[in-house]
């Protein structure tokens, strides 16, 4: 099967636009199919204020009210995802913007309410992404670039988390492609010591991960993201490599920089 | 050769819920290949006005500065353009939003600055229109949404005339496809009495147009958007329907109301 590379940023790359122009540079020259997922920054809580929109979060998710997903739609699926895109056009990259809602590429529902409310909130229905308009565009050398949209089928869009939208697209499209999913993030890969940058694990199987955890050599906040990364290889995803934007996508093809997950 | 219609819509069907609620079910449920292209609406303005951005127009046309295209990239890219596909697709209409950066579909420059400095407007390079990706997203019995933005292909955003790019896809296109081009305005047809809508003109052809020229029977705002559609015509496309939202969209394949201009 063809390689195939998704691609996840989030605010520390698209927050700062040096680091954007930097990124989105490495990312048009890598060669081979690939897809780009990115979060929202801290532009649209910027743009919110100036609005009267206030950002709530419970539990470091953002409540999505009805003024609000007004403004992540304006600012994720309008103001970063076409600012994205004309950059990528113009380092040669063809890109195409999209949100879930576009050509129903990712139907989602509700979150349901329980304990909180977390307002219009989206979580993804994996068995009905269509890889089949992904595969289309890929096949044509058109690279998608995914807002963390999503909608519910009845009209709504929903707000929803871009490392599930990054996992949930790198599953579904592992039954055409061999997929490296990717995430950059702002360490240069899991570390066993936080404050040291050169501690970085360059491997992690399920038996070392095991170990790991039994020293208690791993920071609470990585666990969630390892173990989406394992459940995205045991759903059909080749490897998962988590790392710092500037190294990872040197060499895409070959890079050993960053935390490999298989 | 198949057909198909390319319809736009102003802000007079966008700005109203109820309204543009009823457009997308017509819309959604005419059958045959389609394309719709969107204005902007009041919407940018309000917002613009929240934001501290002036809204700035010389000769009825916008000045696009800085924060101007950030915030029509936002509201038109996004805010409007995804909700128009969100409601599309609860319609049972397979919508994919897009701008013209989206796979590089409408190239353009930066308008020269002459008398005027526009700012971040677009002139459509209208040879290099991309007509095939959408030939395959049409193919696929996908209807673009299409946002009244272009790109120069060196980065930037450009905010385009949505009559303009309804009329340059329309004439790329009936390469391919039999195309009607359909302008939804306020008025139910090119009227002989402004103040009276029954006075609509039926059938427009170039003998008749110099006719009513002859006549003074055309009030000077409707000159252009005649003009623009014989040049369409002219061009390749095969007739031009100018009128109401609510009376066009009825029976989309055999209407006759409006005006005709063939």
């Amino acid at each position: 099967m063809e390689k195939l590379f998704v691609i996840k940023i989030g605010g520390n790359v698209i927050d700062n636009e040096h680091s954007l122009h930097q990124f989105l540079s490495s990312f048009a020259s890598a060669g081979g199919k690939k897809i780009l997922i990115h979060g929202g920054g801290k532009i649209a809580t910027k743009i919110g204020d100036q609005l009267g929109i206030e950002s709530k979060y419970i539990d470091g998710r953002r409540i999505t009210d009805e003024a609000t997903i007004d403004l992540v739609t304006m600012v994720y699926g309008g103001l970063v995802n076409k600012k994205i895109v004309a950059q990528l056009q113009s380092l040669n990259c063809n890109a195409i913007g999209l949100t879930g809602a576009d050509a129903n590429i990712i139907p989602a529902v509700k979150r349901p309410v329980k304990l909180v409310d977390y307002g219009f909130a989206g979580d993804v229905k994996s068995e009905g992404i269509n890889t089949g308009i992904l595969n289309i565009l890929l096949q044509q050398n058109i690279t998608p670039v995914i807002a963390p949209l999503t909608h519910d089928g009845k009209g709504q869009i929903l707000n929803t988390n871009a490392d599930t939208i990054a996992s949930s697209l790198a599953v579904a499209l592992s039954a055409l492609y061999d997929v490296r999913l990717i995430y950059c993030f702002e360490k240069r890969g899991i570390l066993t010591d936080i404050h040291d940058d050169n501690s970085v694990i360059e491997l992690i199987t399920k038996d070392r991960y095991q170990q790991l955890l039994e020293e208690k050599k791993l920071f609470d906040g990585i666990i969630p993201k390892i173990d989406n990364a394992f459940s995205a290889i045991d759903n059909g995803v080749k490897e998962v490599l988590i790392g710092h934007a500037n190294d990872l996508l040197q060499n895409l093809t070959e890079t050993t920089k960053g935390t490999l997950i298989k």
